[in-house]
């Protein structure tokens, strides 16, 4: 393919998942149809199903792109950082902002009508071993740093971690920040953290 | 009404909710009509719409036994045990148990759909609050007996309780407790409440 197509393709494809992303954070991810998104595309129907031929495909190249966005962004806290724990708390912050935008409560919606699925369900524990190895690394460089000391095995901390922040992420996004208190949830996760953590 | 008639009601009105259980453990929350649970119930339809008018009756009535269940098994935890602290292991003990039952799911889809509606969402929250007041008691009586010294808001302590619980719950339910290492997530909630009420 000559460069000039290949960034057109680029280009097309990113305003597709544009407006995917957009449909699914206005209507959820159940109650949107291809033909919604060809809407908010403003594109043609056989120039979307070029690129895309479900919702769930779109969902899926969704996350992929997230996924890769954050493994870049804890690759570079791990670079930024000396101490493995502020890149954590890096992290942390990032996370407050982010929890209960529509869009991740899509996500949610996708992973929770999902178990009906044996495929979908595959696909989603592979996602999940997958964020785990990512994360494993952040709490693997402090130990290797000599500045945690993991008090259980640093799998299951590095899966608390991940499972108590969706937590927090989904309560809040349902019942909003503050009924939730989204703020004094980060920190009693850094409690645990520095408790699991020995810092 | 003559007793006979109310313990008819009762009995009927639980043999439905039965059958709507079983309904949304097996198709899910949304895809769950009221003809499926008319089937399931081995009534007519009429004498199921006397009692009930949608699913989503039906699921606030599953929901608030549930919820009376709960706080009953909260207060008993209270009147059977002099240390809290084995009060609350004894509920996480139970927690392990329950979490990733198929009607649990359901129950989670039926939370994750909720935002787009907006008198649900004000259900859900209320609902929460209830839930963190229950457990607020359990908590406010190990300070009450001097056995736990909160290092944070004891609501907030509560809340990040009600969360990771969720949140590990949900992955279980989502991706298999072996996945997610079910158990050695409890351990780390423990350590948390060790570091959080300084035990």
């Amino acid at each position: 393919m000559p460069k000039v197509s290949e960034a057109h393709f680029a280009q097309r494809r990113k305003q597709i998942l544009q407006a995917a992303q957009s449909v699914f954070s206005s209507k959820g991810f159940e109650p949107a149809t291809m033909q919604d998104i060809v809407n908010e595309a403003g594109m043609s129907r056989g120039g979307v199903y070029q690129y895309f031929s479900s919702t769930e495909e779109m969902m899926r190249a969704l996350l992929e792109d997230n996924n890769m966005e954050f493994e870049k962004f804890i690759h570079s806290l791990i670079e930024k950082h000396t101490s493995m724990w502020n890149a954590v708390q890096d992290y942390l912050e990032a996370l407050a902002h982010e929890a209960g935008t529509p869009f991740s409560i899509a996500v949610y919606e996708y992973f929770v009508t999902g178990w009906r699925n044996e495929e979908r369900k595959t696909y989603l524990r592979n996602r999940y071993l997958k964020g785990q190895s990512i994360f494993l690394r952040l709490f693997q460089e402090g130990v290797r740093r000599g500045e945690f000391s993991p008090q259980q095995p640093i799998e299951a901390i590095t899966r608390f971690f991940i499972n108590t922040s969706d937590g927090i992420a989904l309560e809040a996004a349902l019942l909003g920040h503050e009924a939730v208190g989204a703020a004094t949830q980060i920190d009693a996760l850094k409690l645990y953290l520095k408790a699991a953590l020995d810092i």
